[in-house]
């Protein structure tokens, strides 16, 4: 199929329908209601105010805008006030500050107070650059609407749309800067092909140059970029999509591929030809919000392969999943079992207080010199990545994040074999190990 | 005991006695008769010549000395042939060049051409240095002759005696101008003990400094390293022994320590608890001097262990061992085995056409991007460090030394668990791990 013929029909996955256009619609002007009775000044933002939403995921985004002179608790008490006044039923929701959330006429709106300011450069807070977010893209992007959906379906269906911490992948108004600066989704992935690690797109300079990381100078603030988030493997998947995708166009490459594992006895049988290690450390779910979760679970993966690493189980890779009650780190070494006995570095043979102090200690084994310094050989407190990992976690859990280590430290498992295969994480492993549907 | 008190004992123990003194002279004196018939100019030399051979290892070096104008071939001829004429049974043995070893009344002998030279500046090997060597030393060492022995019985007590490949220690040479340097026995083990890898040891000048490595400056050739066959690890034993013998004296310094292993079966507890994989590789012993075969003994361990690093079989130690028929090169390895998966390193995500190359080959499992680059699971040829081993040797023979190479080509076999225990180097694998007798 030619490539104009594949995002034509794509539009049909991404493009809203009546119905949901309807909706939205409704909502906006019931809500607009119940904000003029109030005295408010307030703003539409997001991707419904300037129809760029992604085919079910409508949700309204109204930001309320005070005087730059308002107390920051005044700020958020109006705020939270006025939400709670118009939405059909909230809740408080925490970013950086308060907002409402809740639902006006079967819609999902976010209510955001904000600071109405002259100029972006004095902002307080991320929130107050939404509008001027909103009042540079307004009119740029008309006529390009359809565009920006096709590039979200695009990033969505392969896991890489949303800047939330959960998923470093492209915010939408990062696709929308990509629509205005390359005009189509097509121009979009076309030049992404070439893209690096040093890419930097200004976008109200209208060039592309080299820097230092990838880098998309934020129209409202130079200083500013809108791909910080965005990590280096989800802007490789990016690219190497944009490859694939032109080389070989297909409708595929805009719907989701539902991560779904293979058969536990299979996926045994595959832990066995691999030879390899698998196991989870399991711990009850910190009870924090994604973007404060997703990172202390990385942090704690990452720790405990470290650990792996610096004690010769060579750990292969390393992955997580937050379940419902449970989380769970999961890791795959390439060594099973290492032996009791190690070597010991002691001190260069000059030394000789070293020296000494080396030798004085009681072993099983006789010390030996070896390129002009002493060794010893000691025994090792564990011999199986299972065993060292439960020695490390017990004794480190303080490092594993805030949250997550306290959970650890009230509680945590290692399960492997037969057991793991037990857990909600399947799909998880399957991933990790690059096993094939 | 006192220090002094050990030292008196240990005379008994290097200085040869009366019968082995009469014998000597005996031979001498027969020795010189018959060089006296023949036309020929030569030189007593060595331990014997200077009264400074240990107990028990009398053997008299002659060296012929011939015109510096005669031809290599016509010196050569010469030699061996006064050799045969003056020896009661003889063989031609090789180093530089050949010469005549062999009996006279009971008592091995060397004898050996060499030019008479003016200065030694002139000489044309190693052997036309010797007669200096004895002239230097002759009257220097008059008086000293029984602290030579002691040291010499200290360092051949403790394995580290002798400069030849097999044990890279101390030479006889070495000890007499450390005794000439020192002044004593005692004195040379006092100073040792803060001697470092960087020590330098003028003789002629009469000082210590510091260099680049260990040196004992040739009173006779000042570029030339009295000690440059002595490891740094014999280095080093000697240093520790000094200082452990001077805080500790005793006698049982200067008695060899039987290297003997432990019964077969203690062994093999051993190994099981300390959980490691122990191995030979064993081929038939090429038929060359000890010499020329050490070196490559110990250049093929080194080869194989640096494998059995790259493949991350954590190897702790290599030995080896050259029996009556076959050589041993004997390995322990911390992993025991290793998963059949491994993660194989790709280009960089930005670099198309290679990361084209790399996902065009098929694999079980599916590539994943990592660090801003692509990564895939490949599987590896061997799982345990004894398949590896074969594996590599077989195909590498060729870099394992010239005649062991050869040998490994025509036959090797890894021999391991119970096999390896009924083979003769059971102390060799307890000197490598330390076991304590």
């Amino acid at each position: 199929m030619k490539v104009e013929e594949v995002v034509e029909e794509a539009l049909k996955l991404v493009l809203p329908e009546e119905g949901e256009i309807r909706m939205g619609k409704e909502a906006e002007e019931e809500l607009r209601r119940r904000l003029d009775s109030l005295e408010v000044e307030y703003v539409f933002v997001g991707s419904y105010a300037r129809n760029t939403w992604l085919k079910g995921s409508l949700e309204i985004d109204v930001f309320l805008l005070f005087p730059e002179d308002m107390p920051k608790e005044e700020l958020r008490e109006k705020g939270l006030e006025i939400g709670k006044a118009v939405l059909d039923s909230y809740e408080i929701r925490y970013a950086e500050h308060p907002y409402v959330h809740g639902v006006v006429k079967g819609v999902e709106v976010d209510v955001v107070p904000c600071y109405k300011l002259k100029d972006p450069r004095n902002i307080k807070s991320a929130v107050d650059r939404t509008p001027f977010h909103h009042k540079w893209l307004e009119n740029r992007i008309k006529g390009k609407e359809n565009e920006v959906r096709l590039l979200k379906g695009f990033l969505k269906a392969n896991g890489i749309y949303g800047a939330e911490y959960k998923v470093r992948g492209f915010s939408g108004y990062l696709c929308e800067l990509l629509i205005v600066f390359y005009g189509s989704f097509l121009e979009t992935v076309k030049n992404a092909r070439k893209w690096t690690r040093r890419t930097v797109i200004d976008v109200a300079k209208g060039e592309v140059r080299k820097g230092e990381e990838f880098f998309v100078v934020d129209p409202v603030d130079e200083k500013r970029n809108v791909a910080a988030n965005l990590s280096i493997d989800n802007l490789a998947r990016f690219v190497h999509l944009s490859r694939a995708f032109l080389e070989n166009p297909s409708l595929g490459f805009f719907k989701p591929k539902p991560k779904k594992g293979v058969e536990p006895e299979r996926l045994r049988k595959i832990i066995e030809e691999r030879g390899t290690a698998v196991f989870a450390v399991k711990f009850r779910r910190p009870d924090i919000v994604e973007d404060n979760l997703y990172p202390q679970l990385e942090r704690a993966s990452r720790k405990i392969f470290e650990f792996l690493e610096r004690e010769n189980f060579m750990p292969i890779r390393y992955t997580f999943k937050a379940a419902e009650k449970f989380c769970y780190l999961l890791f795959e070494c390439q060594v099973k079992e290492i032996s009791r006995v190690f070597r010991r570095m002691g001190p260069q043979f000059e030394d000789e207080k070293n020296v000494k102090k080396f030798l004085s200690k009681r072993r099983e084994f006789a010390p030996f010199i070896e390129g002009g310094r002493w060794w010893a050989f000691e025994m090792r407190k564990f011999t199986t990545p299972e065993e060292g990992v439960k020695f490390y976690v017990s004794g480190h859990w303080h490092t594993l994040g805030k949250n997550v280590g306290e959970s650890i430290k009230e509680y945590f498992e290692v399960v492997s074999g037969e057991d793991l295969l037990k857990e909600p994480v399947i799909a998880e492993i399957c991933e990790m190990m690059g096993v094939k549907g």
